[in-house]
């Protein structure tokens, strides 16, 4: 290594995790721009929590070191480079994807304040603020406390132990790799920025499915590693849409109409592969038995909760009773996903529907059985929308595990959208 | 990478495997001062045999290519860093090992030429010259072919395949470091310079051991490593010195003494653990029986053929018979050697006579399974003295496979040793 370099990286005083705001999900800039036309100036409080409440992560991580990092995301602002990439590159076949007023927004955009607490041995990590602002800190927030554990871990490895723990790392991707090499017509994206091991952990796991899957491989959810790596920045629309929007219902009609409200905005901003249905947000099978007719016209439907294989023959079943071809639609699995759950999915829907795969925590962040004690398997992380104009918002998802929100509001949801008994999925990662 | 390191790289017109007269084993410049001292004008012919027949190596490897490597090695003389090692550093406690004008002539030598011919689909390659100056071809010679053969099977493959296949040689080399680190006063150093997988390789073996084994791992039989990495140069004698000496003898009688005679100039130029009989040569159990008894009073014996066991068995005997304690002796293994052998070779004999081991190809090169068709399997190639001033030389050793030398002289030798029936045992490395 040459001096200048070596005299440059000591000159951190941190290691920075988020060193880029387009180091975030590709769906949050969309949705981002959505709310920046439609909904600015709602209030709302993202909040982080740690579903997988075994782990300690106030013990584990020092605060003092998360507040650097946290402080470091908000010093950060969009590069010229950056800027330019939004705004001259072609996504999902589109020019100028993102407005010259959102992005003239972006452009002096600083990610606002966070409230950082201890409670017990859990952080209690809140952020307040202008919807299209405090949204954009969901995915450096997650990445940030999922390296920062990481860390810690790793911090009691020798240097020979982390070169090892890397090889064999690699070695479980690359035999992940190999064995998705044989599906005929698998289409495959890296969903993996928010719950990943690292940033560097992810790019080589971006670089190894280009070169190992080839074709099969049709981008990342991350931006930064889309520009760098160019391939094709991939993603949709997100849960706290319709949270946020349902939240904002003044009344139980209105409620129920909300999910829509949203699909509604977004069909007059996005068409084509753009136009994916995320049905989950308060149960599948009520959503669609009460949607539109011009909804069945999308392209195609995410399943993020529930059976997946469940969800995907619901969704089958609702396009046949709208009179639409099932084989024209895509259907999106990005819940939970490992090799085996895709080669299961892929081989009974090929053919039956386009199906493709957003492959997230256990592509980027599959260290399970690497460490004595298991202290790198990934856990369960999320960072929602809790609050909306003073409002508490709800989840109910096709999966009671994943649900959300205070009791009350949760029970008037389940009688508005007529959600029964629903199977409980235990949710690992 | 800066870009005076790129264009630095992009300089080299070959990427030269050999880069230092000390990239070789310990040992040899022990010999090779031994010589000077007592042989200096011996003509000796070294000749490349290859016992894996079924590794065509001139299909594999591209005559340029082997040439170029050879003539790099040609171009190289000791640098003043390294003679100042050598000169200054203590070896096996001692210091000044290599004397003056030894060191004079050292610093002042090129290799002498080499002589190539492709027969069928195995390469012809021999040195002839004065012995201290061939015998030096014999390390950069194996560990030349060996990483060409190597590089042959690495250039079918992509990037990431590339960093998988370390990623997966790393974790299988770690694991049996973690097996090692279980046994109680294991004493192992490394001796796989010859049949290395590359130097690179080897280099990260030597500092996988070092953190991974400690006080363990007592160091490596290259001395450019144990310089760059600061750890034990090892290394004693080998079989080339009996087997010139033998060859020089003018009668049956010269013939049987030639072995101890070897060993006698060595008794004068070394001590402590430097004395360490090599017994194999012409058959361990003959040799022990006619030596003389000073060669009792030596530190220990080094087991490099037959089953491993019984060598030592044989060993301890003798030194119960000439009433010396084996408790106080050292047993070293250094034959095919993989961590269940060591395993069960430290357990057996721990306690009963101080153990070491000296590690070679299955540490710097088990890339068995690794790739398709098992392309990178290690294979048994040797540089071995076939003649000294016009006469064959002879090796019986205590496997028939491992034997060489024209038949007539092959039954000469056992007669004059007293070699009977020897069972055969495969060589694989």
């Amino acid at each position: 290594m040459d001096i200048a370099t070596r005299v440059w990286n000591h000159k951190w005083r941190i290691d920075p995790i988020v060193r880029s705001l387009i180091d975030t999900d590709f769906y949050k800039l969309l949705m981002c721009q959505s709310v920046f036309r439609n909904k600015p100036d709602t209030q709302v409080t993202f909040s982080l929590i740690n579903r997988s409440k075994h782990v300690p992560l106030a013990d584990l991580i020092d605060e003092g070191e998360l507040r650097e990092q946290l402080d470091h995301i908000r010093s950060l602002s969009l590069s010229r480079g950056e800027s330019t990439w939004l705004r001259g590159n072609t996504f999902y076949g589109k020019r100028q994807m993102f407005r010259p007023d959102f992005m003239e927004w972006f452009e002096n955009l600083r990610l606002p304040p966070y409230h950082l607490e201890r409670v017990g041995d859990q952080y209690e990590l809140t952020f307040e603020g202008s919807w299209p602002e405090v949204m954009l800190w969901e995915i450096p927030a997650l990445a940030v406390l999922m390296e920062l554990r990481g860390r810690a871990v790793l911090n009691e490895l020798g240097r020979f132990e982390l070169q090892v723990l890397y090889a064999r790392a690699m070695t479980k991707l690359w035999e992940k790799i190999e064995r998705l090499r044989d599906l005929e017509g698998l289409r495959l994206a890296d969903f993996g920025t928010r719950r990943r091991h690292s940033f560097l952990w992810q790019d080589w796991c971006v670089q190894a499915m280009l070169e190992g899957l080839g074709e099969a491989f049709v981008g990342t959810s991350n931006c930064l590693i889309a520009k760098n790596r160019d391939v094709e920045a991939i993603g949709t629309n997100a849960h706290e849409l319709p949270m946020v929007y349902a939240a904002l219902a003044p009344d139980d009609l209105a409620l129920r109409h909300a999910p829509y409200e949203v699909l509604a905005d977004w069909h007059e901003e996005h068409d084509g592969n753009l136009r994916i249905i995320l049905p989950d947000t308060y149960g599948t099978q009520g959503f669609l038995d009460e949607a539109p007719d011009w909804l069945a016209g999308w392209t195609g439907i995410r399943i993020d909760s529930g059976d997946p294989a469940t969800g995907a023959e619901t969704a089958i079943r609702w396009w046949q009773e709208r009179g639409e071809d099932p084989t024209e639609k895509l259907v999106i699995f990005s819940d939970g996903l490992d090799v085996e759950k895709i080669i299961e999915l892929h081989n009974r829907f090929a053919g039956r529907v386009r199906v493709s795969f957003g492959w997230g925590t256990l592509l980027t962040n599959d260290f399970r059985g690497l460490v004595p004690g298991d202290a790198l398997a990934p856990f369960s992380l999320v960072c929602k929308a809790v609050s909306a104009d003073g409002r508490a918002t709800v989840k109910l998802s096709d999966n009671p595990e994943k649900a959300m929100g205070p009791e009350d509001e949760v029970a008037r949801y389940k009688r508005v959208f007529g959600v029964g008994a629903q199977d409980r999925i235990a949710v690992e990662v």
